[in-house]
């Protein structure tokens, strides 16, 4: 198993405060020590980090940190083998390129014997469940969308709801708790374990489970800031995190979740 | 315009040194100080470092440089933007998938009035020439060789058959001076500028042009060890660098050059 940890931003922030909680969990606070990795979308760019070294005594990590790289959207991953070789190749976030933009993915779970049929147009370079689950969204998305490009991208109620139909689709085959971003969204799925926290203006203090840290978030942002993280399992002790349900799909974009199931049946009961 | 750095290995190889003299072009003995990238095939992965800061003095290829990562290919570019944004998209060098195999491509000159016709199974994410001739070049070879796999690859002859029309081609528009690598061969292409120095047992002592630095090579590698560095111009004084022709393709393997147009030639006369 292993344990993600994503951000979506109204505007570009960093996410080293989370990173430091995370990190920890890879080899310190957790056993999480066989590889991680991380994805930045910066302003017209990615770039992936990864390294099948612990994070937490990650040298490269560290100097990561240091740049205090800020960005709208950002996935990263802390890997444990179950099973499936201690390598490069199999260390998440897996990227690949659709409609001329790059697209993040990263998963937490076990897929049983997943072996859908692929096109060829998306291949697994390694031997995980995750990226095959990965070329087989890529597969079907841009079957979905033939036409379409990053200047004319499809209506995002479209692509939603071609991503909850393709999360139950993969998450019957066993725990699937993913992220899926493209640099502007980013989508989630729910099997087990994952939760995010919606932070924006006036912040407050907030403090680390993973290691006695605080932060006053007040003092890294503006007004005009607006943030989700998201991550398998609540990073703060003094926030409100809101805990998915199993099989929830949700989508986040400028810092807001939009268009979950959750929310929906919210906004259903409330009209 | 940009500098090339390319290594292709028996065994798998540190390129830090090569590297000491390549990052000072980056600021600081030469002018190109618009980002760097670097490719690095590892056992069974790939990683790129990309950054938009000068090489010189970028604390992230200096933590690079520190991890003393081996590799039997490996694919570096310092860019002097001549036009085209300074932006992590438009960072040298580019990767796609293709046959569940990542592939790494660094292109030294510029294009002109190169738009050729795309499927959309590559689309560029940025704006530079070099992405749409690294798209061509992949569309192309995966239409030439619909039936590949990275189990069941093309024959490397009809490969770098290919690779020679497709370097042609493309280099009628201007300059184009290339790299490409799966992790397993790496083509080159000159049109203007690149040099390769073959080495082997028994290594010599070599002194980097760029500083004031000599190793001694029999100190970092054993008697298997077998390698070719590849560069727009020599990196060292005392080796015997080889300049290549203008036109020329090559394909390198297992630290050696192979089926290139001016070997084959030099074969024809021996013969």
């Amino acid at each position: 198993m292993c344990q993600l940890l994503g951000m979506n931003c109204r505007l570009p922030a960093t996410i080293d405060f989370s990173l430091e909680g995370f990190q920890a969990r890879g080899g310190l606070t957790d056993e999480h020590k066989d590889g991680w990795g991380i994805a930045f979308f910066e302003e017209h760019g990615c770039r992936i980090f990864l390294d099948h070294q612990p994070a937490a005594h990650s040298p490269l990590l560290t100097a990561i940190r240091a740049q205090q790289i800020k960005s709208r959207n950002v996935i990263a991953h802390i890997r444990k083998a179950t099973y499936g070789e201690v390598t490069l190749r199999n260390c998440h976030p897996f990227k690949r390129e659709l409609w001329g933009q790059s697209w993040i993915f990263s998963h937490n779970g076990d897929l049983h014997n997943f072996h859908p049929v692929l096109t060829g147009r998306f291949t697994p370079e390694g031997e995980t469940d995750s990226e095959r689950a990965f070329c087989f969204i890529m597969e079907r998305m841009a079957a979905a969308f033939p036409k379409a490009t990053r200047d004319n991208p499809p209506a995002l109620d479209d692509l939603y709801s071609l991503w909850q139909t393709l999360a139950d689709e993969i998450a019957a085959f066993g725990v699937f708790n993913v992220m899926l971003s493209n640099g502007d969204i980013l989508f989630t799925h729910c099997s087990t374990n994952l939760a995010y926290v919606e932070r924006s203006y006036p912040f407050t203090q907030v403090t680390l489970i993973d290691s006695d840290v605080s932060l006053d978030l007040n003092a890294h942002n503006s007004r005009e800031d607006r943030m989700v993280v998201i991550a398998t399992k609540p990073l703060t002790r003094n926030e409100h995190w809101i805990i998915c349900e199993a099989g929830e799909s949700l989508v986040f974009k400028d810092g807001l979740p939009l268009l979950g199931s959750h929310l929906h049946a919210k906004k259903l009961l409330a009209a």
